[in-house]
């Protein structure tokens, strides 16, 4: 898995500079490097570590003298950032995992398994499920009845996809991701207290006690190409119809996704996300950490939301929104600012009645 | 698995019109609908998109013109919702896992299955663990030592229940549910910088750095009858009594009961709900999405909480709540738009203040 | 597993009164004990329920009269909380697994196990894993290449472990604990509408669509002693260097730490927390229930946040935080009281804003 200084500079599309033919293989932070590796020291603070390790060679920024920093080689990326998936997708060990099929997965008559699939230890894959060509399925997972798994996929160990579930290609899946569970979907026999404040914002009304009854999910998952679900994430099975996600759509670890849900292409669902039932979101749409999206609303495209956005009503497209309830974020930093002057607006509206009541009037 | 529309609307307790001997073997959204399929249309703006699919017959409102949407025949329902979960029942394909004890299963010397009980692939049934007449367990469970669950039940793929856990009838538990994990409950050997800041709601004090160290859960968890529990949704172990979950209520994704809760009969815990150790929530309780429950409170029966509420102190029975923190749901609405007009009113008491110092006064 | 009331005292270090030799094999609440069960009862109200249950000894307050309930023994601990700690490790009857290598797991050629070690059925300790003497592996665990698990662990069934985390001595996972998937770590090939908002704090500008690359995750998970970690918790590994979990440190279920985290030593964290990458976290720091945190900030020693809050920015150490957004327990709490208070005071200058409109003024 080693590069020369040269190799990786051009894997890059960078610029090398000084010993390009020096050996690399692996990446560190500048204060951990040994000789054999690259430090990574896209701005001046981290190379001021350099001299704590011993790198031959680092990722500098455009500009940088690498001799000042007592390197032998340098490597000038045009965007460091961009330069990082590039270089860790390079060194990256992966987890180690033989080829093939092991001897203790059980893969049920009727499976379709394309070229150079992998399927590791105690896996299970059910009849009619479809695996495209080059997928590794880690160790523990479960692929059920009817499924489809495009090629080049990774799954992790202990990733559970249920029956009907259709996955495109490039699918990346994390620990313990649950794809095609059951929606949560339930009625009453009679109109029950939650329809009822949802009518009149606030009033259950008088409503029996009432026992749900559940709403079957017959409609499985659909998933795009180039997705990728965090560990222990779950997507619920549509009622009817699919739940979707979008092409290129990235989903952090325990994102719950609810049933009938669509999402774009290309979002970015970071951890603790929650989107109930029948939401539809756009296109590019990032939600930051914890953001929770109220059931049958929709997300235009490019939204943005900051951590802890709860959102209970439609976005329109293009729009950055923060807070509880979600607003557009420069409204809702100027509300934190009054949050911090509240109570000193109580003390001077008291102050002006006191202030009022004592001066003269027309009387 | 077909059926002819007179079979459907009979068992719907609905009406039939038209041609009632066309079979159905499926359910579909009325713009995807196939000539085999049921098309869903309770309402005009769905049922305009008919004309898009090829169905025959439709599950129309009351009142409809069936004939104008060129369908062959009609069903009408009573309250359409209700006649989701009927209809979703009948046309449920399932998992399409095979009957009995899979070869791989391991049933440990001392486990009693009921008739007609069936182990999926890779399961473990520990010692002293009863399963209930016709309970279907899936692939790659875990049912531990001296485990009860009841008759009927349904456990999808990865499900985990401790030691000691009892679960009565009808138990539907998605992927990765995790029920009986050990309760978060540790001590320090002094009290503690957080007991301190619970009785003097702010100062930690000058308390030294402790350990912590840990209170075993020895109470397990008694869930009642008709329970369903969402994917990858963890319920912890009791410290000395188990932790209690009424019959007829049904827990979301990813939700987390702490250890010694009690839940009552027939609520709704949507997807994130948290439940902190010792709190008991009543009956007919329905807790939004991301709703947070502090520890060793009460929420009384019939309480419902809108998304993402944060409860910090108990709440009476009957109240529809919302926000951070949890107040009455008019109240937080009204607070809500307040938080849109608070710059304005900034603004206007600056303007008043400036207004009233130049004002004559009675010296 | 029986214990004598002078046993039982001598391990608390507590005084025992009344008939030493009584036998005990088990604890319960004051109204659910048998003859056999040490009733519980560390406060005037629990003892009152004595006389509703069968117990003969009880755990009591300091000084508490305990013939006065009936008793025929009674023990008087230091600190009732902290011997609650003593008592459940006493009388914790575990999961009932058997000793040894089940011949169902799979251990693979070249992995370490120590002296005493069990691995349950269905799990799979991959090839150069190293796991330290006496460390309990249950049904159904994944233990990655190249992992190394210190001595005296417990992981309960379904505990994911991925290739190259490093866990120190005595540390306890519960069911579905998922660590070392790979971090959420995306990049685009230009600047991102992301970024631009975290520049602007709003404007994302006129970024175009891209796609995300992935930056995968090189460095895996490091934990430290005495951790423990909450049922389908997840850690994610960091991409360079490892994420970081410094010991005594104990998480709660379905608590997410994003990649490159370090968090310090004996931190409390409950359930729902969530951390975003590259944040650090210091020594004995308590984040409460459904705490959130941002990405690449700072949060000191000794730090407590309540339940609900959400972390935008640093905290310096020893501060009591609660609100989203975080601010200083007691400011929140007068926020709280001002939002009220709200309705009010809109009034009030709406009011105000007449009545001077009506004054004469020096014109």
């Amino acid at each position: 898995m080693g590069y020369t200084i040269k190799q990786i500079a051009e894997a890059l599309g960078g610029e090398a500079m000084g010993d390009t033919s020096i050996e690399i293989d692996g990446l560190a932070e500048p204060g951990d490097a040994t000789a054999r590796q690259l430090a990574l020291a896209s701005k001046p603070d981290y190379a001021a570590r350099l001299s704590a390790g011993a790198a031959r060679a680092a990722l500098l920024w455009s500009g940088a003298d690498w001799r000042e920093y007592g390197l032998e080689a340098a490597i000038f990326a045009p965007r460091p950032r961009f330069a990082m998936s590039l270089l860790t997708a390079m060194f990256d060990p992966g987890q180690g995992w033989a080829e093939g099929i092991h001897p203790s997965a059980i893969v049920e008559e009727g499976a379709q398994l394309g070229k150079g699939v992998s399927i590791g230890p105690l896996s299970l894959v059910a009849s009619g499920a479809r695996i495209g060509e080059g997928t590794v399925i880690g160790p523990q997972c479960h692929i059920g009845h009817d499924a489809e798994i495009g090629p080049g996929g990774l799954l992790r160990e202990g990733v559970r996809i249920g029956a009907r579930v259709r996955i495109g290609a490039r699918f990346i899946a994390q620990p313990g991701a649950a794809i095609g569970g059951d929606g949560f979907s339930f009625v009453t026999p009679e109109v029950s207290g939650v329809e009822k404040v949802r009518e009149t914002l606030g009033d259950r009304g008088e409503t029996e006690a009432q026992g749900w009854v559940r709403i079957h999910s017959l409609g499985a998952v659909e998933i795009g190409d180039d997705v990728e679900v965090g560990a222990n994430t779950t997507i619920d099975s549509g009622t009817i119809r699919p739940t979707r996600i979008g092409s290129g759509t990235k989903l952090d670890n325990l994102v719950m996704i609810g049933h009938n849900v669509e999402i774009g292409r290309d979002c970015l669902l970071c951890g603790h996300v929650g989107i109930a039932g029948s939401t539809r979101v756009g296109n590019n749409v990032v939600l930051g950490g914890k953001t929770g999206v109220s059931d049958n609303i929709f997300i235009g495209d490019n939204v943005i939301t900051g951590g802890g956005t709860i959102v209970l009503a439609n976005i329109p497209a293009g729009r950055v929104m923060l807070g509880y309830p979600a607003m557009k974020m420069e409204a809702t930093m100027d509300l934190f600012k009054g949050f911090r002057r509240l109570k000193r607006l109580f003390g001077d509206v008291a102050e002006l009645k006191k202030t009022v009541s004592n001066l003269p009037t027309n009387d």
